[in-house]
C-alpha cells in the first residue's frame, strides 16, 4: 500500500496550515482523513474552530509545486501508509500533548538514500545538552559508536554538543545514524553543521516534519523532540541541565511508553543535573555504557549484559578452611601461630602448615615477629571485597 | 535499667571466644542469654556444637581485669541494657546473615565522651572507596559537612579515602562524627589515621565489636560493616569500586531496610562503577546534595528538598498571545511581519503591535531584512526549555 497522491498533497497542505505537532490538527486528520479536513479547510466550512486561526494562510497553497520543487533537492514527502513510513510514530496518537504539542505528523520530509523504516526499525535516540562537558561528548560518542557498531541507528537532532557527538560516533563506527530538524531539510541549523547534515544525508537521514524552508521556532523544537522519542525504541539523555530540550525529549519517551535512560556524572557538573533529576525520581534507568542500552532498549534477551564484578582474587581460589585460618592473619602488625589458631578456633597444627601452604601462595609472609598478610591477600585499597 | 556486672562479664567473656559477628554465638545469647551461654562453656557442655570451635580459648579469661584495664584507657564496654545502648542495632537481629556474619553484637566498646544512643539518635553513614578520586573526596566532605551543619552525627569507618573525607567533613562543620573500627578502639588503623582517632575519640566517639588490643582481619571488616550500616538511620556511599567493602555496607542496609543512597560520577571513573551499580539495580536511590540526603533519611517530611529547576526565563512571564508571537520569530535568519503573522496564525496588525513590545522587552531584534529573536529570547545553550 502507498499513500495516494489525492492525500499526500492534501498532507503537504495542511502541513503549511498549521505548526507541526498541532494536536487539534492531528486529531481531526485522525477522525476525517486529510483529504476531507483539507476539502472543509477550502470550503471555508469551520470543523471546530480550527479554521479561524489558519484561514489567512489558505491562499497561495501550492502542494503540487512544493512535492517537486523538493524532488527536484533530493527530497521526499513520505505519509502513513507509505512502504517506508516508520510504525512505531503512530504511538503518539496515544501519547497526549506537551506544551501544547501532540499527535502523529501528517507527514516526515525526508532528505536520505536508506528507508525510513528501515532506519528505524532498530533505533536508539542519543540526546543532550548542547552546552556538553568534554566529558559528555566523549561519552555521548562512545555509546553512539558502540550502538551502530551493533547495528542500531542512532537519532538524534544535530545540534552542538551531545547531539554533535552522536551523529559522529555513529559514523566514525560505519553505522547508521538519523537527524531530526526543527526547520525544513533543505536548511542547516545551527548553519555550522551544514558538512555534518549533508554527510548524514548521503549516508542516513535527515527528516523533519516541517516543509522545507521552513524555520526553527522555540515551538518547533517541542514539535521536533516528540519526533525523535517516537522515531527511536528509546532515548538515552546523556547531558541535561535543568531545563535542558532534552529533558523534553525525555518527557515524550515517558510518555510513549519506551525506555529511558541517563548517564550519570558528576554531581558537580551543571549539565548532569537533568539527568541525575530523571534517575532519583525513577523516570529514568541509570546506564553506563552501550552494552547497558541495548540490554534495556533491545528486544527481552537479545542483549543481556553480565554484571559487571571486579576481578576475582588469589584468596577466592583457596579451600575454605586455608580461607579461615588466612582470614585471621592479622593486616599490619604480626602475629604468631598460636594467636592465629586461637582466632580462627583451629588446632595449631593445622594452622603451622596451612601458613607454610598460604606462604607459598604469596599470600602471607613470616617475619621474627609472627605471620602478617602479603600485599596479594591484603584487603588492598577498597577494603574486604563485599 | 543498667546491664548487670554478671551479664556484662560474660558478654566480654564470650566476645573474646568468637569472632565478631558469630551468628551462632549472637543466636545462642539471643536464646538463652548471656550468663546462661559463657556458663555453658565453661562446664564444657557443647551447645550445639559452638564450642568445639573455641574450646581452645577458655583458658586465660579475665573479663574483669579486661574491663578495668579499659577503664583506664578511657574505655567503656556498653551492653544491651544501658542507657547509652544504640537500640537501633537491635535490627541486626532479624537482618541474616552475609559472608557468614551478623546477629547483634555482644556489646561495643567505645572511646569518646558523649552518649552512643545521643550520637546515634540522628545520624546517617557516609561511606565509599579507599582509593578514592579528588571528586569523591571533595563530595563526600560537603554531604557530611551539610549532614553535621544540620545535627546529624556522620558515622564512617576511618579508612582512607572516602572515610576520611567524610569524618573530617563533620568535624569542619563543628558536628559529631564516630568511628566504627574492625579493631580495638585502642589501635589505629590505619596507623597514619592516629591523630584523627584521637580527635574524634574526643569530639564523638570511636566504637568497635573487638575488644582493645584486638587486630583487623578481612573478617573483622565484614563484621564491622555491618554496624556502620546499624548504627545510622542510613548509608551513603560516595565511591565505590566493584570489589568495594562499601559495597557489603550497602548491602547491610538493604538488609536493615533502611535508605540506601548512592552519589553517581563520571562513568569512566573505577571508584563509581558500584555505586553506579547500585542505583541502576534499584537498590540505591540517586542523591546529589546534603539536603536530598536528609530529605530520605531524615523523618518524613522533616527535610523536604524543593525539586532544582532551571530559573525562569523573561518569556515565561509574558502573555499567552505575545509569547504566541515569540514563538513564531525565527531564531537564526529574519523573518519579516506578514510571514510571522503567517506562522502564528494571528491578524499582522496585531502581530505588528506585538512585535514592537518584544522589541521593548529586549526579546526580538528589527534587523533591515525582518524580525529575529535576540539574545535574551534565544533557546540558548541548551534549546527550549521543556
Amino acid at each position: 500500500m502507498t499513500c495516494g497522491l489525492e492525500e499526500r498533497l492534501a498532507r503537504v497542505a495542511l502541513g503549511r496550515l498549521a505548526e507541526p505537532g498541532d494536536p487539534r490538527l492531528a486529531r481531526l486528520v485522525a477522525e476525517l482523513g486529510a483529504v476531507e479536513v483539507y476539502a472543509h479547510l477550502r470550503e471555508d466550512r469551520d470543523v471546530t474552530g480550527v479554521s479561524t486561526d489558519i484561514a489567512s494562510r489558505l491562499a497561495g497553497l501550492d502542494p503540487e509545486g512544493e512535492l517537486q520543487r523538493a524532488g527536484r533537492q533530493g527530497i521526499r514527502f513520505v505519509c502513513p501508509g507509505d512502504p517506508e513510513w516508520p510504525a512505531p510514530v503512530a504511538d503518539l496518537e496515544r501519547a497526549g500533548t506537551l506544551n501544547g504539542r501532540g499527535g502523529v505528523p501528517l507527514g516526515l520530509w525526508v532528505r536520505g538514500a536508506g528507508s525510513l523504516a528501515d532506519l528505524c526499525g532498530r533505533s536508539v535516540s542519543v540526546v543532550g545538552s548542547r552546552s556538553a562537558t568534554t566529558y559528555g561528548v566523549a561519552v555521548a560518542g562512545e555509546i553512539a559508536a558502540h550502538l551502530a557498531g551493533e547495528g542500531v541507528t542512532v537519532v538524534s537532532g544535530a545540534a552542538f554538543g551531545i547531539d554533535q557527538a552522536a551523529h559522529r560516533g555513529a559514523v566514525a563506527a560505519g553505522g547508521g545514524t538519523g537527524a531530526v530538524l526543527a526547520c525544513g531539510v533543505d536548511r542547516a541549523y545551527p548553519a555550522a553543521h551544514r558538512g555534518l547534515l549533508d554527510h548524514l544525508a548521503a549516508e542516513g537521514a535527515v527528516v523533519s516534519e516541517l516543509a522545507p524552508g521552513c524555520a526553527p521556532t522555540r515551538l518547533r523544537f517541542l514539535a521536533r523532540n516528540r519526533l525523535i522519542a517516537a522515531l527511536a525504541r528509546g532515548t538515552v539523555v546523556v547531558e541535561a541541565a535543568l531545563r535542558s530540550g532534552a529533558l523534553n525529549t525525555a518527557n515524550w519517551t515517558t510518555r510513549l511508553n519506551r525506555p529511558l535512560l541517563g548517564v550519570p556524572g558528576p554531581i558537580t557538573s551543571a549539565p548532569s543535573q537533568g539527568v541525575h533529576q530523571l534517575i532519583r525520581s525513577g523516570a529514568a534507568t541509570l546506564v553506563t555504557s552501550g552494552e547497558e542500552v541495548l540490554e534495556l532498549v533491545g528486544a527481552a534477551g537479545e542483549h543481556l549484559v553480565e554484571v559487571p564484578r571486579g576481578r576475582a582474587r588469589p584468596r577466592d581460589r583457596l579451600p575454605l578452611r586455608s580461607q579461615q585460618v588466612l582470614d585471621a592473619v592479622p593486616v599490619a602488625a604480626c602475629a604468631r601461630a598460636d594467636s592465629i589458631a586461637r582466632t580462627a578456633g583451629l588446632g595449631l597444627v593445622e594452622v603451622r602448615s596451612t601458613l607454610v601452604r598460604l606462604r607459598a601462595h604469596g599470600l602471607v609472609e613470616e617475619l621474627p615477629t609472627g605471620w602478617r598478610l602479603a600485599a596479594l591477600a591484603h584487603p588492598g585499597a577498597d577494603g574486604p571485597p563485599a
